[in-house]
């Protein structure tokens, strides 16, 4: 990095800004790169067929011999989920607290990485220590267990970064570690990296021991068959579901491979804790009598394949909605999956099952902070310069004016875009030059080989289908020796369509024939031909553009 | 309709029953039949390239005769847009308040159809008087001037269909008519077809007022150009907006097709009154100084050809934004709009521009009435019995739960579906049958052409693309005359993935010389021999399903 001085300390972002996802950042000092996450983002609609984004790793890969390790600030996909494609291009030991390290193992075993990849567990007291910078942890709330924030000391001071973080004075597990943030902050922050979710969100976010109550109440209170569905990464959800459940004497049968595997790690380590028998199969909840059975199970985002919307569409191999059956969606949509779950809620409805969801309820509350714990966070750190990171481009704005509200200097505050680098001395900092960063599509077993064509393509095949036009011709002799044949998907229904494709294969033929007249041999000049012909046609008779594929074959 | 007895009313819904839009409703005594609204509906993201969904109109093509005219509630596009398409089935004489015909005078121009098209302009004490029926109006509020409930005199009884409504007691133009209201409530409705929308919104729904207030206060304290977004048909607003304008002597562009049209139209109408010269085209605003500029535009739903979109995007030819700007989105994101609504409002930040939007800042509210107000119509109107519309399953559901907290016998409550047909006698009622109904989706000139087949090919290829393999094939000899080769869209990127491509070629015409050698002769043998052989190929090496497409030419 030439334009980062030998004193300085350079902070980036691989993603993460701009974006809610695929969040990878990195700190470096001379030859020492400290990387913080390594998440996918899941890709908006018209990103057609793409399974996941995650960035760009060409800075890691022509960097590889500096970069010291990976230090995960918890579990979730956005910051987890990219750890096998990075794997890929480089070598690096990963560091993260126990739950993190349960799931991360998971996911490498799938991709056949585990043994090749060095993998340590550390607690809040643990630091791990470079030649010239070293790495230390603190607590903090979030909503999946062992959740820290992150701080590099580096020689021209401590960057801290916060991972996704609220201040739940009344969480489940254990509170934030407040001492160890002021500390910091009396110690002297340099650069604080915030989360920025919810910086447009005022006020605190709801206690997850508020959650808790209400899930007791709804036990209290149905005396049908208990359905919940909620993230399964939530395992302090989960722990409460199941506490409650022992607690109301009922028995709990998980759907959904994710839940499964949630439960089971849960138990493992000790964060989810319940009598051997509260557990049951699918084949028992029918033996039991409707107020002994909680049915958990994934699909809360009314994603298609999840229990939760087989359950409702009626086409669960072993559950069926029963009258006097409650469905609990212990969650929020996540914008882009509202139609979805309002999709499925009406589903249950009509199958007969009452419904419990939405804010009202009070039965879902957010992992990241709101206003005033981002304003506490600031308050706590007292950082000299302020980057606000995860977050979309209207939140990192937002939550740079609640740094202004809390005495930081806006000309100290840095809204950045992936890939910028922000250097930073003991009394200066500036964003200095740009490293490559950008978003690369993995489809199936293709990382990269999806590009805007492809994509392009899927759309206008997605909105108006496809026409090809098929001729054999007889290049000698400039004959037509078969077809043409018109053929069609996705554009309308052939068997229906009859006189149209009729038509229009004649009106080809027509202009085939002259252009074989012509005896043209340029194959472009002949599929032109074709084009300029079909397209304004079947533009006249349908007020529709597909996309027009002429196919030549030369015998 | 053999299933209702001579002496009772039915009452269907052809759209507008659980579902947002396609508002279609029948009220008919033996031979004669009243409809209440002609809407259109816009697909939801997976009616992948429909541009509407309509109802089936079956039942009234076979009973055109009986039909006596169609009665529009207000001029909102879910309850008129369907009209041009139903005028293509049968004839029918339109009635409509003041601004409903307006508008609708346009679609029928565009469509041809306005000479053939009998119009009639209603007033709140007009009453159409059919030989058993007739049809009376009652003014309510609602985000559209010239807002009617709708009364049918049945012999059984009085059916009162509500439209969409609120009560709003400080509206902008005229309040509900109470008086009206309580008087056919004395008078006795046999049944209530009341507006469900926000039936899951507890309270009142902010008044029109109150958003005037705000806006008149963006004014108030914003220095630099204003940009107003909002709903086109939105008269109010526009009204409100204009008003505001005018008191902070600014002047107005107005950009967006819709926008435009709807100030003619309101100023035509008299609802938008301003000084002449408080209306400018696009190349005086650079003569203005930024206090002096408001831009009224169309695109608060984020919609990607609207004016506001190209402002974000930097690509309108008119209008580029400049620092202090401030741009108010004066809407709500409809559900499935929300991600792009963000998209923009990112890029206007981006752009350097202020945004003011969201629930927080009450410049917007809705159009229909909460909890509160559907319980207050339902105390005005005490119908004997009570069907609620206008809105999903779920909304249904809990608009009946209203019904019941106000005294309204459950047994007395119908929640049906599209088609479903209640008959009313003076003292019974019960869905006695149903008709055909259905949604029909119309893509560019084509209504009902499209169909599952047609989709289920255009998700395919959305997601995962299509590769073609084209052979000519000597039949005589039982010889390849030319290929196989392989052609593909949306899959891959050809010319990046040669070596895939070429392997899968050679694959393909191993197998298709073994075909030969077996001298078949049944060209679905050898198509599926070509997709038997491909698919799996290409699901190993990529791990995705295009959709395989062999085609084969004879010569």
């Amino acid at each position: 990095m030439k334009f980062v001085k030998n004193d300085q300390t350079a902070v980036f972002a691989l993603g993460g800004l701009g974006e809610i996802g695929k969040n990878t950042y990195g700190i470096q000092f001379q030859d020492e790169i400290v990387l913080v996450d390594a998440g996918i983002k899941f890709p908006e609609d018209e990103l057609l067929g793409i399974d996941y984004v995650i960035p760009d790793y060409t800075y890691l890969v022509q960097n590889q011999d500096k970069v010291k390790g990976l230090f995960i600030t918890h579990g979730h996909e956005d910051h987890i989920g990219g750890i096998p494609y990075l794997l890929r291009d480089i070598n690096v030991p990963i560091y993260a607290g126990k739950l993190a390290i349960g799931l991360i193992r998971n996911k490498l075993e799938e991709h056949g990485l585990l043994r090749s990849t060095q993998l340590y567990t550390i607690e809040e007291d643990t630091v791990i220590k470079f030649r010239k910078t070293s790495v230390s942890f603190f607590r903090t709330t979030h909503s999946i267990p062992d959740s820290f924030g992150i701080v590099v000391k580096t020689p021209p001071g401590n960057i801290v970064q916060t991972g996704d973080f609220k201040f739940d004075f009344t969480p489940v597990g254990q509170p934030a570690n407040l001492a160890k943030m002021a500390e910091l902050g009396q110690e002297g922050v340099l650069c604080l990296l915030s989360d920025s979710t919810n910086s447009e969100v005022p006020g605190f976010t709801m206690s997850e021991q508020v959650v808790g109550d209400n899930i007791n109440d709804i036990f209290s209170r149905v005396d049908g068959r208990l359905i919940f569905a909620t993230f399964a990464s939530n395992i302090y959800r989960l722990q409460q579901v199941v506490q409650a459940a022992v607690k109301h004497d009922r028995k709990i049968a998980v759907f959904g491979r994710s839940m499964e595997s949630s439960i089971r790690i849960g138990q493992e380590l000790g964060y989810i804790q319940a009598p051997n028998d509260t557990f049951i199969d699918a084949n028992q909840i029918s033996r039991l009598p409707a107020h002994k059975v909680t049915i958990l199970c994934t699909g809360s985002q009314g994603e298609p394949m999840a229990a939760l919307s087989r359950i409702a569409n009626g086409t669960h191999r072993q559950i069926q909605i029963i009258p006097g059956d409650t469905v609990v969606f212990s969650s929020s949509p996540i914008p882009g999956n509202t139609v979805s779950v309002s999709r499925t809620i009406n589903k249950l409805y009509r199958a007969g099952a009452d419904v419990i969801h939405g804010k009202l309820s009070n039965i879902h509350t957010s992992g990241h902070g709101s206003q005033d714990e981002q304003k506490l966070m600031l308050r706590l750190m007292q950082p000299k310069y302020f980057m606000p990171i995860h977050g979309e481009y209207r939140m990192l704005k937002e939550h740079l004016k609640l740094g202004e509200a809390c005495g930081i200097d806006p000309n100290h505050s840095f809204v950045m875009d992936n890939g910028d680098v922000l250097a930073l001395g003991k009394d200066n900092a500036m964003i200095a030059g740009k490293i490559p960063s950008g978003s690369i599509y993995v489809d199936g077993s293709g990382i990269g080989d999806i590009g805007n064509i492809v994509l392009r393509d899927r759309r206008i095949l997605s909105e108006e289908g496809l026409v090809m036009v098929v001729v054999s011709i007889n290049m000698k002799e400039f004959k037509i020796a078969s077809g043409p044949d018109i053929i069609s998907r996705g554009f309308v229904y052939m068997r229906e369509s009859e006189d149209l494709i009729n038509e229009a294969q004649k009106l080809v033929a027509k202009h085939l024939k002259k252009v074989m007249e012509r005896r043209t041999s340029q194959w472009s000049e002949i599929k032109n031909e074709i084009t300029d012909t079909i397209s304004p046609f079947l533009f006249e008779k349908t007020k529709r553009r597909p996309m027009v594929l002429p196919i030549i074959m030369e015998i």
